[in-house]
């Protein structure tokens, strides 16, 4: 099978872009002495999940149970990270405890006590982080509370306390401000562990990182296990926050001209049913990936099966109907769902065609 | 089954607001004398394309090949309001020509050519409409163009010509300014009707009309049939546009608090892969979703699997992790196409369990 024989829309990863990805965190890790334990929200796919494991992650992330179910029978290790909640939830919870070592993050006692209630009907030990808000203001209780609820967490049965999780979501990009971050972030971290270890608590396991800030992590003091997701692919929120260049993005979006009935625009068969809405997580002009072929055209519009493009500043403007690009979407964790299929592409060829196996976990 | 037992997040349909939503816009088109034939974007589900076609609908609409192949086992009559592009896709829509009466709109010779030649191969015949511009600037050609490519497209082989199609996207809402654009649209519309009659050309099927334009179709001189997708459903453009109340809204997101760390503040177990990041078509403020229970509420930032609530001016502040509330999404459709199923209720009952069947069909 080669590139021309697959459908539009549809996702292609260069296999050779994702290995050097793969390598290249799978090093700085070992190279740093950082546990690795990669999210795979970005993949959706037991396959890479497993290549993952065999370059040397401890165990796979993942942010809901219907994911872990995916994920259980790949990895010896999983981290939910996100808070189990709801009855139905922590029965399929304790069914993936019989498959594989099971670690949550959580945030609050009313969360941990279920937990600890559905772990002991269900004769099991649940691995816990509790989780800290770094400063990005969405889960995680405030760092002056973190001693507090591990102490809480630590007595209830059947819930082994680990240490502690964060995600410094609010460092957008590594510009003066960023690095800036990264040394206060140190110091918040440095001091938790510290507080963890007078207080007699366990801080095996001290768990962040986000994209941004992923080859800074060894300069986070304390910080010991990253769990990157987006590393293997990368997308233009990756490099426009500065963690790697246009190369190293693996995934791209293979679309086909449909409509060009306007001098200077075009319309691709590719929307927000194929690329999500997703805006550049940086901010900026709100257009939609980047047209390796034409990179000065503006990808600025989108219904649910129409892209809009802006051709007036691009490199070519004569597109005709049924030509074939390929676009750098801003995420490729939320593309990578509404997917069903994508293909692993070398050269022209296709080498792989996976399932989209984790897509539309939403419980 | 009651709606207690549903692990959130998960899209609940009201039974009794759907069934009178297609009762009200099949009794208007009856009324009007206009042809009914559905956009089964919004819903993906053939029992509901089967209850419009019950209630009256000649037809249905879809978007893409791959919905086709979902719905042609359900309709007589199904339109691919989408330019069909590529060697496969094409076979593909000559498979489906042998179950159900296909007719595509398009905007280009390049388009109706290899279309013309597909069905020659396959010894089928494709009903056509030629696609105008109609001031909205995505696909289309100019209302001046559209009689020379009507002509072009009826000397092509195994092409029949029907009339001619618009969608009148960029009347966003019904305001003052709105109902002057209709007014010009039909103006356009009319005159468009003439030039066809004037050449000799057909327009049995004059197809149009957009959601916040809906009731006011039989205002557009020469419009013949409708095609409306939301109006099933109904969501938060579609009440920011003037074309419905917050009560005909049928489809509900249900989610669960999962976190409350600091006051005025929780988050919901739904965010972009939930809800789809999809801002308000109407512009305003960027929020995402009207919280039934506390209208004050702003939804106001998501990641992927997490909701941002700020309640400091809500009618309630002290939610509890485990509480459930119910949204109504910015746009149902995209959010339809990230579940794999959803749920028709009547009260607290859930009544039916439906696959989204025609979810994820990019291609």
């Amino acid at each position: 099978m080669r590139i021309t024989d697959i459908e539009t829309p549809a996702i292609l990863i260069d296999l050779d872009i994702m290995e050097a990805n793969l390598q290249r965190v799978a090093q700085y890790a070992h190279r740093h002495d950082l546990r690795l334990r990669p999210h795979t929200k970005t993949h959706k796919i037991t396959a890479l999940g497993k290549k993952q494991l065999d370059l040397g992650a401890a165990g796979l992330t993942v942010a809901k149970v219907g994911e872990a179910e995916i994920m259980a029978g790949t990895t010896p290790d999983l981290l939910i990270a996100y808070p189990v909640v709801g009855r139905s939830k922590l029965e399929r919870l304790m069914a993936v405890t019989k498959q594989t070592e099971v670690t949550i993050s959580l945030d609050s006692i009313a969360v941990a006590r279920p937990l600890s209630d559905a772990a002991r009907a269900a004769d099991t030990e649940i691995n816990v982080l509790v989780e800290a808000d770094a400063g990005m203001g969405r889960v995680g209780v405030p760092p002056a509370e973190l001693v507090d609820l591990a102490k809480a967490v630590s007595k209830l049965p059947r819930l082994k306390l680990r240490g502690f999780a964060f995600y410094p979501g609010h460092i957008k990009a590594l510009d003066d401000d960023g690095r800036a971050q990264i040394g206060k972030l140190s110091y918040l971290i440095d001091s938790l562990v510290k507080e963890f270890k007078a207080a007699g608590l366990p801080a095996d396991i001290v768990s962040g990182g986000s994209t941004p800030t992923l080859y800074h992590s060894h300069e986070v003091a304390g910080l010991n296990e990253i769990r990157p997701g987006t590393y293997i692919f990368n997308d233009r929120n990756t490099v426009e926050c500065g963690a790697c260049m246009w190369d190293d993005c693996a995934a791209t979006i293979l679309v086909t001209v449909v409509s060009t009935p306007r001098p200077g625009h075009m319309v691709i068969d590719g929307g927000s049913k194929t690329f999500s809405s997703d805006r550049l997580a940086t901010g900026g002009e709100p257009t939609f990936g980047l047209i390796r072929e034409v990179p000065g055209a503006l990808f600025h519009k989108m219904n649910e099966e129409h892209g809009y493009v802006d051709l007036r500043r691009a490199e070519r403007q004569d597109f005709e109907v049924g030509e074939r690009l390929r676009v750098i979407p801003n995420h490729i964790c939320v593309a990578m769902n509404l997917h069903e299929q994508v293909y692993g592409i070398r050269g022209d060829s296709v080498e792989q065609v996976w399932k989209v196996e984790a897509r539309g976990k939403l419980q």
